[in-house]
């Protein structure tokens, strides 16, 4: 059914696969057995900590505030982008099986690196884990998941668990100066996640380059189910993205909030993205690329401003341009970026989370800077930017600087990160595809023969066969 | 692969969607910005009014009584309607896809007019936002897709925008004179989302009544896949419902039992679903549309009672008729109705949504009307319906009657207001399709070529024609 | 496209079915009527129950607890499940469809026998039931739903309905004798729930062994769309299994634990399983079979210790090891066990649920035996423990080995219990399919014919046809 050509040394992974999922899983096993221990609401020491820090009920445990945002977010990373994926025609598999695979080694490791930066506890050397550590984990393997969505079909898994090692290891570092070092606000990741994980996976997709990618050409298509597939992808991200950007930000309003501003920007960025995918395309058709992604982008770009009091128009107001932004980025500068750039982008991650990621950092820079006592109360002011310890003293004004300056060096990490990682997948002993063997999942999958569509073929040829003397 | 006689004139959209869509959203942003704020637990002077209305902990918040249940909603709304209507074998792009921008316009709508009409705060002007507001804007675009279920591949996306425009602005008049002016309960929205929708749709659909459809035929019926797609929608709306019928109830006990009724209701109505559907067939085969949707039953009819004390096997016997009915009207109504009253019922919106809703909302007013201090303790009667204020005497009996009064009310404005809407509907500008052309993605969607079956028959043909000459 | 030869007599359950499924779905209402009612949470008089029992809060309903949790639960088990084995080509309706049926009306027995054995009050004969009951009847669904997993494609629906008026009333007694009179903690029930479903279904399908079911053969395997509809439900299984193993542990910190644990566990059984099936395959191609079901071997086998202090690399060792032993079960155990035992086991039951569910039986054990005051404190392991009561006096080494006899307790329950219940479903009245008619939903259900493939083909067909005559 589909060209069988598969030069099969290339893509064999039976060594090195299998090595470095057991190799590296050990390796969890002993970090973690090292460093990683509950925290005290996961603890059964619990009630005594309840008693010692007078908590009336066992409903005030962190796990109530945040669990439902957690299974959320746990849907978003694997089906969401799993199945957002699975719309190339012969390359589902690939998409939601490689999806779970790194993410499911990927937020182990992001249990230590994030932990290792952010609350190991210098005392005992141990890392306390509970819920919101695990939403952290689940955030920080998003940022490479966009990544692989650049490089969809064009590399292998092995390749793919190497992206994440390195994607997870800087986003830690990346993560640690912004929220820690510039103080930022990022609680839906639009600089930490999105315009991260997006340069990074553009960076790696530039350096890979395969100038010979349209051999693959036949493949590098929708076909109707795959489509209708992708959209179980889209509408869980989409449904889900206010518990998003709502996961980890402060108890009471400050999850109310960040619900609520991202469900409006996402609102409004399905319409602009109909809008103008209809009025791009002959006759005004729909295209199910765009419905698929740019209705996404009011997300993305709330990510920062969501916890923000940016009023609820802003919010429709973001989504509004997002997914005007996005939908052109899909329908005029992928290509040019494929033509002039060398960027060979599968899902148009530069549309999705490159692009809106970076608006919605400087839109958060700008919402932290214009924020007044008046609109926020001094007390909410203090609560919603963490102007405590050493920055009880910094202005809204200094704030949105540092907002945006940390930014800038998401993109940077991205990019350079990006750059470097590309590099080392560049070296040939990763099993990737060749050129003319992309968007294939025989290439690591024991596909099925599609019986279904072949007897009758078969049977019609039997039958012409047996007429055929009679002419 | 598909007719491909689409007279192109026609279901060209490519100025008026986008017209509709910037402006639309360009009004919704201007209305936002004029009326709506974030309400006293969304903003940040929540930690004021937590001292001020001694409330001890974040986790009182609304936020966390609600928000679970409003993500079940919301993935109702979106997979559950989105993926119920994905049954028809070519028009899967747009039943995801419009249901998709429906509800996208659509809530942000009903937030202003739910507001206007239920929330507006007289001193400020202002409408404040929160949980349940953006549960009830998700109640109010159901009544607008299960009047698309009717409608079914046979109308414009404009033309749906245009229905859920008047549609949104219906529920919230028909809602104020229910739960305000008659002060009935309808939690889950029997009456006011289901009866009220239902009716909408069948008016409309009636008004618009297409001779001709059977040249459609060939596409009004599903394959195999598309079944499966259409059970995921089925199975999250089946899953849900209790949270769907409960998350807006009563904080504590309102919400437990709501979700408790529902849950065996729907249990009850699948088996007789399932009962009804052998019975009827040759054979004994079971078909997928009951399976689909009359398995629905049970959650529609406990949509008014659910919170009242209808007691677990009340909640059982509700499922088993209405699972019942709704399988008969699918075998026997819908194509009565089709033949004798000319209604042309896509989905089969009557049998699920029309006549359960109907009976719910009769129910309820049994139900309610036969409620006992006895049973509800009266502190309990206060609580479940309200008998505060202007209401403070008022009986159940007396209550019952004005929910029964409520249940015509939503009918009323139902068939009355899709017999204007469909009026307007009717005007030939809004890019509807042919009849020869009902059903099809192809009218308003760039559908990929399917050429994963193309490529072996044309392999095969080259074969033969190689091989023809040694005849 | 499918053959045709249905030996129509054997599988029309137009009798049997509908009988079954209203003769039962009666006798429901008049149990319910008897025995159920609403709990004091569930209740209108849960004011009153606050104030006497000085609940500070709403929130503190169980319902808050437990919700969020219920509803993925209830998502594991009609998608989860019912997705799970959609992977055949031509028996997804059959998947999805019976196990809906099953799981409903399991649902509401459950409630009943489960009231019977642990929750019936003596001095009112009545059941009192809240969200922590419909959790446990779900689960206790799932026992039932496993063993389908043995049986799919070879039995009749009225079948599975005879199978889980048994099964449910097994697993209640068994459950009886684990938690009740062997004081055995099983919160995830690896074994009352796995082990305990897995033989179940693997005894049945013993009993009706079909020693020519390979004429059945064209169908029992994958196409490429079912394997990714398969997709759907192990990632609902995988993503929501924390929330199964922590639905019904203790506040707090018990179900913070347990949600941790099992999060991790489920991490490294998917490496482990990649691992294993790229190194047994020839070329390293991954199995989406092994994928679909070894993935979810770390939940399973997380279902006692969960909530115990296992600590995270304790979770990650158990997630490694069963990842492994499962995916080489799917490898080399099952065929072994067709050829050489007569068992057939259409989803590989005995590698996901069987043997999982046996060793996360004897992890618990070690692991409570294991158990310090130290670790846990005293309270900690009161708390864990349930060291209340009769069993206030139990140390943990008892503890552990009361376990192990629970894990003993619910294999034998699921073999004897199985191999009685298929004796009862071998006699020849059930409906069930000949041995060239398994794995094909032609048996009972009305399926579309795809009419999407076959016109290309007819249409080259009149194409050629026209062309020959000019050779």
């Amino acid at each position: 059914m589909i060209s069988k050509k598969i030069t099969s040394w290339s893509t064999n992974v039976r060594v090195s696969l299998p090595a470095v999922c057991f190799v590296w899983q050990i390796a969890m096993i002993v970090l973690f057995g090292v460093f990683i221990r509950y925290n005290e609401e996961a603890d059964t020491h619990w009630q005594e900590f309840r008693r010692e820090n007078n908590i009336s009920s066992d409903i005030e445990n962190d796990f109530y505030f945040r669990y439902p945002s957690f299974q959320d977010v746990h849907v978003m990373i694997f089906v969401g982008f799993g199945f957002l994926m699975t719309f190339l025609k012969r390359y589902s598999f690939g998409a939601v099986g490689f999806n779970f695979l790194v993410a499911a080694f990927g937020i182990q490791w992001a249990l230590l690196m994030q932990g290792w930066f952010h609350t190991l506890d210098p005392a005992t050397g141990k890392i306390l884990i509970g819920v919101e550590n695990l939403i952290n984990a689940d955030f920080c393997v998003a940022g490479c998941l966009i990544a692989y969505g650049a490089l969809l079909g064009k590399v292998s898994p092995v390749q793919l668990l190497v992206l994440t090692l390195f994607g997870v290891t800087l986003f830690a570092v990346e993560e640690y100066i912004i929220l820690d070092l510039l103080h930022a606000r990022d609680a839906g990741g639009s600089m930490v996640i999105h315009a991260f994980g997006g340069y990074y996976g553009l960076a790696i997709s530039w350096v890979l380059y395969r100038p010979n990618l349209n051999l693959s050409k036949r493949l590098n298509g929708s076909v109707y189910h795959s489509d209708v597939f992708a959209m179980i992808g889209t509408l869980f991200l989409w449904m889900f993205w206010p518990s998003f950007n709502s996961a980890i930000t402060d108890h009471g309003d400050g999850q109310h909030r960040a619900a609520i501003n991202t469900y409006l920007a996402l609102a409004s960025s399905v319409l602009t993205a109909v809008g103008i995918s209809s009025v791009t395309q002959k006759k005004g058709k729909l295209d199910m690329v765009h419905i698929q992604n740019a209705t996404l982008a009011g997300g993305v770009a709330m990510g920062t401003a969501a916890e923000f009091m940016i009023t609820p128009y802003g919010s429709l107001i973001v989504g509004f341009c997002c997914g005007m932004i996005s939908t052109f980025g899909y329908v005029f500068v992928t290509p040019l970026l494929e033509k002039y750039l060398k960027l060979q982008d599968t899902c148009g991650v530069h549309n999705l989370h490159a692009v809106p990621g970076m608006l919605g950092g400087f839109i958060g820079a700008i919402v932290a800077a214009s924020a007044t006592e008046e609109v926020y109360s001094r007390e909410g002011l203090i609560n919603t930017f963490d102007f405590e310890g050493d920055f009880a003293d910094r202005t809204v004004g200094t704030q949105g600087g540092f907002q945006a300056a940390a930014c800038c060096v998401a993109i940077a990490f991205g990019i350079v990160g990006g750059g470097c990682v590309g590099l080392v997948l560049k070296i040939p002993i990763w099993g990737d595809p060749a050129d003319d063997n992309c968007y294939d999942d025989e290439a690591y999958w024991e596909v099925p023969e599609d019986d279904e569509s072949i007897p009758p073929i078969l049977e019609y040829n039997n039958h012409m066969i047996h007429k055929l003397p009679d002419l």
